[in-house]
């Protein structure tokens, strides 16, 4: 199987005044081509050192791809270094020239001298068409391995990859077997519980890596399965379903990028229910999280953020000697707010959340992270206690999921 | 001087399915430090490639510092490798397994046997406490070179560096000269005008390297200046201080980590006002983010997310006639609803927003990124119409940037 190693250059990565996303990008791209990035290297603007990474690379990769340093500056050195890695002299790439001329012309700028260093590439590459810049990107063959330039701005570098590389890559390296990324989203265990009651499936599906990854607070598990035709696929692909649904069941609230709210927001517009919130320590959350769906207006019908004693009676009619009675961190007073919100709203579920998001204001009776979600319908209201622990963002969030996910399981039944 | 590399573990950054961000935060916290960061390396979780990328960086690098793969489940391999490539066994650090069993029972779950596995530590090594989770970070010093490993988990990870490792690599390797980052942040200037404002500002103060950080909605301004004592960082300082709030005025909403919803709300508190909130297209975000906040209760008494008419008209008396006139997205609508909450409520201001997030609803009129924000005080209401671009996550937070900028700007008169 094809090694790639992705190489950026440029120090404003080494100071962290811009975050590496070309690296994600085009892992995700030549995943998809087959072909498995096994590295990534940022290094600086330093032509030894760049030099020396390409050499190294060279002999441990079959493909070695560079991004950023082709620009005019003084400080943009990848060409230079790269041709010296490999021993090729640069020469005058008249068509990058004449384009280069072009797109100044078009922008109607006087050209500077060093944007003619754009056009000088290693004699005998491949020339890959930048249409969003001046830096033309190139790419050599040495043996079976190659070595691709390619610009560092995302907004360049994106359709080159896909207009120019992409093409030749699938050329050089035709893909010996189909590879697909497989996600199965679950809420309510801990990571080592569902890595416990996985393991085993890597011997089970010897054509399948898998791993999870904690995405707080949900727990994902990917599956990145390799099969040698469609058919062969889509079978692979049921086999792993039918596996982690049995093992994980309900735990399992989405595959792929489906997110929890997109989820709930689904089932009820499936189910035909509107839903309404009113949320104290979440803080509108909840409501931003459903609101984020397309489409949400069809089963989202109001939301109240009820921080204040008086916003909880004037808002949801939560009497004043409930609140006195019990605090207005307590299961009755949830249990009212839920049912105050379904009572006065058009709508068939009315879920509630009242807790201590911190990091002050607890107690020892009712320490930070005391939460009370309460799930109201025409007929009857659950209420349910917790405790999370974390900063006030995950507190906050953790609740909104626990929310959302107590919706969820409501409409499973 | 000091050379660092940073060593990132993990399929997921390999795969591309997660964008490393700790490299960039951990590069700037080290430069602050005085030490710059010369290369980045990814890895994924492989024994012998994790090894052997150790051995190399330690011939190389003074400071390797190596985030991900310290969690429980079996592809967690980080521990393990780096002791072997440091020739340390591991051995069981009570410590450590005393605040993971500490963590499960606070939670009410029970421990794994593999979740004892992150108590196992290189001999002799310095322990970096984790506060938010399981896994304890460690450094091992190998003469004048240190072997850092932390969590990948930024929530995790940033509070490790900055109680733990900050201060044993202040002691371990004491900056030659004093290095500071100030950041300002600005809102409703496009990042090319901000660096037409600024430029010239690196000649003057040739002491300091400066860049812009696009931060949507934002632009963040940044100066690294270096000085020999404190007592000359603290002048220059103030000198780049007055230079920028005098070329940007308020367009500088705050300094350093400071968010706007933090600067409106302390704003709030010292005038002694209480804001409440009516959202539409912003679903509860205005109020989610007001929430975030410690002690947001001061001062926001409450929001209330208005989804469907029904809601506009019960919850804040707009009349129907009105959104039949008008539509629900048009300015006398965002007028009654900011003249609604606030005569609803026990609050001074009361803050409007009406819009249309997208990707559907828009028409020729009314084309997707509509946004009328009202801010109502007990004398007047003031109402404005925006157009924006982006995708519905993007008109959501940039309008409630804008709705919140109302605000600070309100209480800067």
């Amino acid at each position: 199987m094809i090694r790639a190693i992705l190489i950026s250059i440029g120090e404003e990565l080494l100071t962290g005044t811009v975050v590496n996303t070309n690296a994600a990008t085009l892992s995700e791209e030549l995943l998809a081509l087959g072909i498995p990035v096994r590295a990534h290297l940022t290094v600086g603007d330093v032509r030894e050192e760049i030099q020396e990474t390409v050499r190294q690379a060279l002999q441990e990769f079959d493909l070695v791809l560079i991004t950023g340093g082709l620009g005019p500056t003084e400080d943009d050195r990848t060409t230079e270094s790269v041709a010296a890695a490999l021993g090729i002299p640069l020469e005058l790439h008249p068509e990058s020239l004449e384009r280069i001329r072009a797109i100044f012309e078009y922008l109607g700028r006087t050209m500077m001298p060093n944007n003619e260093r754009q056009a000088y590439l290693p004699r005998g590459a491949e020339i890959l068409a930048n249409n969003r810049g001046t830096a033309p990107g190139f790419m050599v063959a040495v043996g079976r391995r190659t070595v691709c330039c390619l610009p560092g701005v995302p907004s360049e570098l994106q359709p080159m990859f896909q207009q120019e590389l992409k093409p030749r890559l699938l050329q050089r390296y035709p893909a010996k077997e189909l590879l697909e990324l497989v996600t199965y989203r679950t809420f309510g265990l801990p990571e080592s519980e569902v890595d416990t009651l996985l393991r085993g499936i890597g011997q089970e599906f010897s054509f399948a890596y898998w791993g999870l990854r904690a995405r707080y607070p949900e727990t994902h598990v990917r599956f990145l399965i390799r099969a040698s035709d469609s058919r062969e696929l889509e079978e692979r692909k049921a086999r792993v379903r039918e596996r982690v649904r049995h093992l994980l069941g309900e735990f399992i609230f989405g595959e792929g990028k489906e997110e929890l709210e997109k989820v709930v927001g689904d089932s009820l517009r499936n189910r035909g229910l509107k839903l309404a919130v009113a949320e104290s320590c979440t803080g509108g959350l909840v409501a931003d999280r459903i609101t984020n769906i397309l489409g949400s207006s069809d089963y989202f019908d109001r939301g109240v953020v009820v921080y204040s004693h008086s916003a909880k009676t004037d808002l949801l009619g939560v009497p004043v000697g409930l609140i006195q009675q019990y605090g207005s961190v307590s299961g009755p007073v949830a249990e009212a707010m839920a049912r105050g919100i379904l009572a006065r709203s058009q709508a068939d579920l009315g879920l509630a959340i009242t807790g201590i998001a911190g990091p002050s204001g607890g107690s020892e009776e009712k320490p930070v992270g005391t939460v009370h979600v309460a799930l109201a319908d025409k007929t009857k209201v659950e209420e349910k206690k917790y405790l999370f622990r974390g900063t006030r963002d995950q507190i906050k969030r953790m609740s909104s999921e626990v929310a959302l996910d107590r919706v969820r399981r409501y409409l499973l039944k």
